[in-house]
């Protein structure tokens, strides 16, 4: 009788059970076509088009490389003139109104880096069984390079014209203009801007 | 003569060459489905299974992410109730009864973390031509979280409740209950559980 | 008029276009294909054969793993006894003549290692609508062990017979016979080297 129950409330949910495997392999597949495959970019193109209506903002010229994962997408933002590249992962917090992700305009983001929202608490008595979270929003105002194989964690803001270099573990806020480096990742020098028109 | 010898003993070896071939193929597609794809979480009930099967133990409730690789699975033993999320490596020594890996129970491994039981061993004169490899088992003893694009090196015990910060290299055997962060990891405190039911 | 312009000028390169196209899906398909695939080692042969034909040179016995990216590969010469694990990016700079990257003979790259010749400069004014490049040549002399999660950049000379240790981000030369780590990474001790036959 229970089993019955179970059997038909199954059956019910079955179109929305199909539309979220839909969805999921969508990802998957497009996630691994290479960005710029052949003249078209179709990676890039098919991203573009699947992250747009995930994301809570999705600016123009947003290039999103091969194995980016964006989880929790309704609490990211992205502007236009960005690049993601290889396999980044951006990890806002599940709920909205705490631990948004925001970039800004004119960021290159490398390879392999890791931006997260929130963070396991540590001090619950069974981290597993019991997981509780923190969160706290993270911006990079703009005009950014992070380079490959860093990582930001929840809280930071990172201000526009900055540069972390590879490798930087992002733990605290970086003012503007700024060039931070290690792991932690501690201030290196102020950037002289030179315009090149 | 020789030519023709060669080629029966491959004839013969046929059938086990199509049983690896078919085994790598299912390992090459199982670990790149998506773990929660659709309702019925098909990635990560693929990776189980095929797991379970390799590994020296494998408990309840394990959660394989995409893209995680264990090399020598049968010197690697997991306990239950764990998460190994995407693009991690956990790579057992090949040898058995040296470089075991050994996760307890209630364990999250962050995503891009590196788990390896054995060295080459740089001393000798031609690393590459004559590669010589120490080994030494690596624990977790569990309640742990191994924060995303962590490393744990040959020989290291990471004791019950403690936590690495994200890219901390662990060299060393890390007390309980303690935050360890850093290249290579050094202790930065101990950690305060706080009972919550 | 001038949309027929540019329908005729497309259909003029389909040609290039769609052995571009073809190029890129080979790429993207070898690239994911298991390395020891079956006991013909499928993988590595169909990498090897791929990028053969697109890097400047290319020694024997080159074993590229799976999710191995080598960006402008006519500026990437490769020895012999080599093997590039998984998830490593081997990214040369564009043109001719500046950023080369040389490896020489027999060198293990652990997975997720970066290897770049290139660099933005960061001190334009903005670093991505008019991003300028900075470039130097990137030498592995042989004889190494670059461990997993490491970094070398631009204009960096690593030694033969040097080691860097897990996460090592090498940002100067490495003398010969020397163990460096950290990030940046820094020099640990001199090898001695044992000779084992």
């Amino acid at each position: 009788m229970d089993m019955l129950m179970r059997f038909f409330q199954r059956l019910k949910s079955i179109p929305s059970a199909l539309a979220w495997f839909i969805d999921d392999v969508l990802e998957g597949v497009f996630r691994h076509i290479p960005g710029r495959l052949g003249p078209f970019h179709i990676g890039f193109r098919l991203r573009s088009w699947y992250w747009r209506r995930k994301c809570h903002s999705f600016g123009d010229n947003v290039l999103i490389y091969e194995n980016v994962r964006l989880y929790f997408p309704q609490n990211i933002s992205i502007g236009s003139n960005i690049s993601i590249t290889d396999d980044c992962i951006i990890s806002a917090h599940s709920d909205p109104g705490t631990g948004e992700i925001t970039l800004g305009d004119d960021i290159f983001i490398g390879p392999g880096t890791y931006i997260y929202s929130s963070n396991h608490d540590y001090t619950t008595e069974n981290i597993k069984k019991n997981p509780q979270y923190t969160a706290a929003p993270v911006v990079l105002e703009g005009n950014n390079w992070i380079a490959a194989k860093s990582g930001i964690l929840a809280g930071v803001t990172v201000g526009s014209g900055s540069v972390a270099a590879m490798g930087a573990i992002i733990v605290s806020d970086v003012p503007k203009n700024t060039l931070v480096a290690g792991v932690p990742a501690k201030m290196v020098k102020t950037i002289e801007k030179i315009s090149n028109g």
